[in-house]
């Protein structure tokens, strides 16, 4: 049990514990050491053997330990089950004495656990959301004068692990939040992209393989972490003008008349003006621009601006080594797809000054160093394609997370 | 200036103010009142004339009074001037015992309010995502054994204050996640559902119609504000599984050959199928089966399975209405629109047993009470179909809120 010396007894300690967690809230810690110290100050404060922060699962109406105090494994139980349960249920204070003669206390975690629990306090955590977010409950409140050492929580215990747990809450949602808006996110930048792949159903995965090539390009050339990401978003959406395209242009196999020609090439800037409807959110402003800048060319003869060198972002010149790559690998019904290495050589001949394929002489288009990593990323994956599927993350971006 | 008696000055009432607003931060309040609570608590837990939370807007790269005690109007400043706007940059602790000798302060503020500033306190606010939040400010050390009343902040009064900054900081984190969520939410659903209008620009405004007639009907319903939302969401993304088919398909004016036929019905499973894979998030799973019933039918020979009556919820069967009185008042290419009290009119024979436009003997399609719902709003607006571009929501859709 915890040793009597590091509870907080006077009101001046208590003061210190209370001061220091509120602090820690906004600190750099991530969730779950947030919680595990959150977590250890309130026994302390209420001077609790172990405290257990329960968590409320909507997918399955149940809680579970997201961190408790003396467990090694997680327990879970259904909403309105045992004490925690009862408590976030009914999103009620509840104090128990002698936990045995309780109708509430469910004995099954001590058989597991081997533990003797007798007072028990459960105080529930919601959001300002109302949401429903779990309990937080304090077990055996310590106690010298008792024969057995464990007195009863009090009034004043009650005040103090509300506090900790209307902390504990706000981290919590905060941490929800987040991982939501990503999921949210995540899986509506997949969607768009989908929606235009479906539009030609012979190129369905040029997105997915684009993303991939450009990411691993990104890191590759080491590329912050910040940046890399934005690269990845970038190349999932680098197409999304593409919506505005029609069908008999996208997929005519021939040779485009002017007028479609036009059409075609609009699908940079409507990239940009479609994306920049989009609120991305901080860090994330230049997405419309990285992508819709991905057929812009470094001797400047590309569009939609016709920016030269430098002016393109190194975002956008990294998009547009891993479109053209990708193109020239990919069969099509009217065409085989190049080997690896012939198309990378393909991509060399781009960096330079050479002869196009209407034959006609022309200043380079690819930046070179991105050109090179392509070449050094290909030679560690003996030109195994499939790597890129997998840098993409395009599975993980339809998948759940969970705190 | 504050009385006396309303200062924390014993640890056991400082304890106390701590744990009154450790449990606010979780309770139900809005930002603002909470905020406004967070603020006065400060200023007595470290004896201050007053306090003022400054945040930090990215956009203008300025920070701003959110709430300061005695301001009647906000202030701004370009981040870095003054003692606020210096703590928030350096994300440092700055202490000032004469304001007026010090080089960070900036007397304009008091010129502005006619207040005399002596010693500060200015702590910064970050988010553990570290990103720049803003700073907490504490004006004027009361101690009654100075001359005029003002002392000097202490070390003391530097964690209590930081302490307060570290759960202003969460909350105002949580308000800020809260809104842009909701921000990112609504510019991707507007951004889906323009994808597919582009696909057939002569009926580019369907889908924000349909939305404001739906969102009109589950009001004049009196569904629940949760449920109206979803009305609104579905409706948004009601055709999104026409992305999935033909142009040529979706534009032909004639009538469909058999096979067309079918690929333009199979945009409501397509529409299922497809929002399935978004993370809408919490209160929101229902929103693609919502929107891929659109087209079943009472009788149950509508499309995609054939549900009766009932079977289709409620929520569909108005979007069913909507759907069917916006496209008999368009005007498309290959005809004319019909007048609102027309278009009603034949919304009400597809409530009962009726002939169809094919000649055939047909049970009810449509939801009478719906159907009379829209009657009575068409009266309310005699008749003026503009009302529902407005009750669609759709340009703040697309526009920012501010906290």
């Amino acid at each position: 049990m915890t040793t009597e010396a590091s509870l907080a007894t006077t009101d001046a300690e208590k003061l210190k514990l209370l001061l220091n967690v509120s602090r820690l809230i906004s600190s750099r810690l991530e969730l779950k050491p947030l919680i595990q110290e959150v977590v250890r100050q309130a026994s302390r404060l209420v001077s609790a053997d172990r405290s257990t922060l329960w968590l409320y699962s909507h997918e399955t109406n149940e809680i579970y330990t997201f961190l408790g105090e003396g467990l090694s494994q997680e327990i879970r139980m259904p909403l309105g089950t045992g004490v925690a349960g009862a408590a976030a249920q009914e999103g009620r204070v509840i104090i128990i004495d002698d936990a045995y003669t309780s109708p509430y206390f469910n004995p099954e975690v001590d058989r597991r656990t081997g533990y003797r629990t007798k007072s028990l306090l459960a105080v529930p955590m919601e959001s300002h959301g109302q949401r429903l977010m779990g309990c937080f409950q304090a077990v055996n409140r310590l106690d010298e004068s008792e024969p057995d050492g464990v007195g009863c929580f009090s009034e004043e215990d009650v005040e103090v692990l509300s506090a900790m747990a209307g902390i504990a809450a706000v981290a919590v949602e905060n941490a929800l939040l987040y991982s939501e808006q990503k999921k949210m996110f995540k899986s509506f930048i997949v969607t768009l992209a989908q929606s235009v792949d479906a539009k030609d159903a012979t190129t369905s995965n040029h997105t997915m393989m684009v993303t991939g090539i450009a990411v691993a390009l990104a890191q590759h050339l080491e590329l912050s972490h910040e940046r890399v990401e934005r690269v990845r978003i970038a190349a999932v959406l680098h197409d999304y003008g593409k919506i505005g395209v029609p069908d008999e242009v996208l997929n005519k196999p021939g040779k485009l008349e002017d007028e479609e020609f036009l059409q075609m090439r609009s699908h940079c800037i409507k990239s940009i003006l479609i994306l920049s409807r989009i609120a991305f959110g901080r860090g994330l402003e230049d997405i419309p621009r990285i992508a819709g800048l991905h057929h812009e060319k470094l001797d400047g003869n590309g569009y939609p601006f016709g920016l030269r060198g430098e002016e393109i972002p190194l975002e956008s010149r990294i998009l547009a080594v891993a479109d053209v790559f990708q193109a020239l690998t990919q069969t099509r019904p009217y065409k085989q797809g190049l080997p690896p290495a012939q198309a990378l050589e393909e991509c060399r001949t781009m960096t330079v000054w050479h002869t196009d394929r209407f034959g006609r002489e022309s200043g380079p288009h690819l930046d070179a160093n991105v050109v090179t990593a392509l070449g050094e990323i290909l030679d560690e994956q003996n030109g195994n394609l499939g790597y890129f599927e997998q840098v993409s993350g395009w599975e993980s971006m339809l998948a759940g997370e969970e705190l």
